[in-house]
């Protein structure tokens, strides 16, 4: 006799063991999204994702409706079915935010934050007291007298891409053609790059994590690690400051990472992102409270948890995707040499230069973490293959 | 125009992007099953469920089928779709895990090794060599003289059930009413009783954590700390030996407890039980490597991970269901009042004295530890109101 045995996946939120717990709608279904799946099962909060596509990282996972983040409508009737709506990119548009807040939804970070992450220009301008790079927004090479020089896309950019570095007027005039209004900013030769990630919640409870040291390779972060030995305690504590001022300042809501460059005793702000961080990819495993727990219970105003560090250092590497297309095999090797390192798989197609994973190594020996996590990272790639 | 968003919740496992991933099947689908989404999806594992019904603790949050445990062809079906199975309850019929691996599925932990975790007077038989309490099995008054002892149905009890301390022949009558075969065991009067989780792979690599030790009323694990404080630094060792030593001679393949009685110096076998267990849920929290992980690591044959514990010391409480029914709103209290504290809700229909979630905390007060686990678990059940 055949069995036909129909996958079953219903879901059963409306019945009295969930009633009393909150629904949380999440627009966008990657990485961001599929982290935030082990803290939703472990507080019992009904996570639904608003996807792109069935195949999106998070969306092979849990369960999610399909559709155009630039749909009201649609969105509207996937907030129906939540509490509350935050989102896990920064490509919703800033009037699609705002109309579901018109319609009554509650949206975190809200549009009036939001907008400080959104758009680099409106995040300069609101921060202005704040030391950062020298900057103006440009629609021509005659605004322009000083090279070298950074140009940004007003919104959208990411990992690089919607950065620039321009080195004269020529280059200025190509960039100009396919993004017609820019930021440029003062190239600052910094020392080092961090990112200070925060916690704030509509009750104004924040909490921040230890600085992280961001390694960047062509734009990409490839590697963090924490806290941040290139800084001292004063300039991580200054930082931390700094960052719960802006949270406050900016009023987000949720979870969000405050980019810097240091250079000597000087900090001055680089970006903000409203939402987990790849900077806080390493709290899953080096802290009591991961970034993702933490943008749950701060969008939920549940109390915040514990920020601190689990041990003395946590390196996270980057697994970015080369020509190696199979990322399960690299486990034996990988897991046999070092029974202690943790792995993150997103499951996405492996795309040259995408972030496919990432890979955690915590302890007290800093050389030894960062041995470790660059050679996993490397192996997982392909980029060497012992 | 009104917008119908389907909930989306086809899988994609047949994609590309996971057909190198394995994908384990799991019979059972509560809290145990639960609690290896987190670690399945950090690791890329795809998981599919063999639910008794869409409200299981775990077919809440991931993709699963219906059916009967105890028809093999339903299970034959199911293993179709998986690249190994195991179960997360000791329910699944002998034959019918015999039946599986005469269809060359591969079980784990198998047939062989599973009958000593089902059958308790298998177990007593296998493990003769090891200090166990005196034992036989009964079907009639008249084969005892002496009391008091301790009764137990051969298979199947748990959480207390299937247990009796029986005083008198009177007494045994009324237990061989229902239960018409017995294992009785002598009565130990022992110090304390601790639990040894081991993990074991197919290539014999086994593992074990720090012993613990299991708080119990009315027959139900309460609490339970890490390392067991009640014993010295030589019986935990002699204790993690010894269920390292019935691992490899049961030949399980995947965790394992080992709950133990201590008496001065002596160990007494008392159970085994073939899956992550109760004693084991506080190495999510507490541990580099959760029981989760490591049995999906062992049945799948990766290297297993590094068991040593993150803290000094982990307690992890067992909320039981009382009168309260809204296990949401006591965060608002309890996340307030430590910020530290580690909740994990199975989701499941508040019953009384059921297993309904647990909560750990972690850190080198003991006291401490100890005081607010026994506070947040007694307030979730409701049995306390401040």
């Amino acid at each position: 006799m055949a069995h036909e045995l129909l996958l079953e996946t219903s879901f059963i939120y409306d019945k009295s063991v969930n009633e009393r717990f909150p629904t949380v709608g999440v627009i966008g279904a990657g990485q961001l999204a599929r982290m935030m799946v082990a803290p939703a099962s472990a507080l019992g909060i009904n996570l639904l994702l608003f996807a792109q596509s069935a195949d999106d990282s998070a969306a092979q996972i849990n369960s999610h409706v399909i559709g155009d983040y630039t749909d009201l409508e649609a969105l509207k009737s996937f907030a129906a079915r939540c509490d509350v709506i935050t989102f896990e990119h920064e490509l919703v548009p800033l009037p699609v935010i705002k109309g579901l807040e018109a319609a009554g939804v509650r949206v975190y970070p809200a549009s009036s934050a939001f907008v400080y992450s959104q758009d680099k220009a409106e995040m300069r301008k609101k921060l202005a007291n704040y030391q950062a790079p020298a900057w103006k927004v440009i629609t021509a090479t005659s605004e322009v007298d000083q090279y070298p020089l950074i140009a940004k896309a007003i919104s959208g950019g990411y990992d690089g891409r919607g950065v620039w570095k321009v080195n004269s007027q020529d280059e200025l005039a190509e960039v100009l053609k396919h993004t017609p209004k820019l930021l440029i900013e003062e190239l600052i030769s910094f020392d080092s790059e961090i990112a200070v990630m925060v916690a704030r919640s509509p009750h104004g409870q924040a909490t921040s994590w230890a600085p992280t040291q961001t390694v960047q390779e062509d734009g990409i972060c490839t590697m963090t690690i924490t806290p941040a030995p290139c800084i001292s305690d004063e300039i991580a504590e200054q930082a931390q400051k700094l960052a719960l001022d802006i949270a406050a300042e900016v009023g987000v809501i949720g979870v969000m990472a405050v980019e810097m460059f240091v250079k000597g005793d000087q900090l001055f702000i680089n970006e903000l992102a409203m939402r987990p961080h790849n900077s806080g990819h390493w709290t899953i495993d080096g802290s009591r409270t991961s970034q993702f727990e933490q943008h749950l219970r701060a969008i939920l105003d549940l109390p915040l948890g514990e920020p601190a560090m689990t041990h003395e250092y946590a390196v996270m590497g980057n697994i970015l995707g080369g020509d190696k297309a199979d990322m399960y095999r690299p486990y034996l090797h990988l897991m046999a040499r070092n029974p202690d390192l943790k792995f993150h798989q997103y499951k996405k197609e492996v795309r040259k230069g995408r972030k496919i994973g990432h890979v955690t190594a915590i302890g007290s020996d800093l050389l030894q973490l960062t041995t470790d996590v660059q050679h996993a990272r490397d192996y997982m790639s392909g980029a060497i293959d012992e």
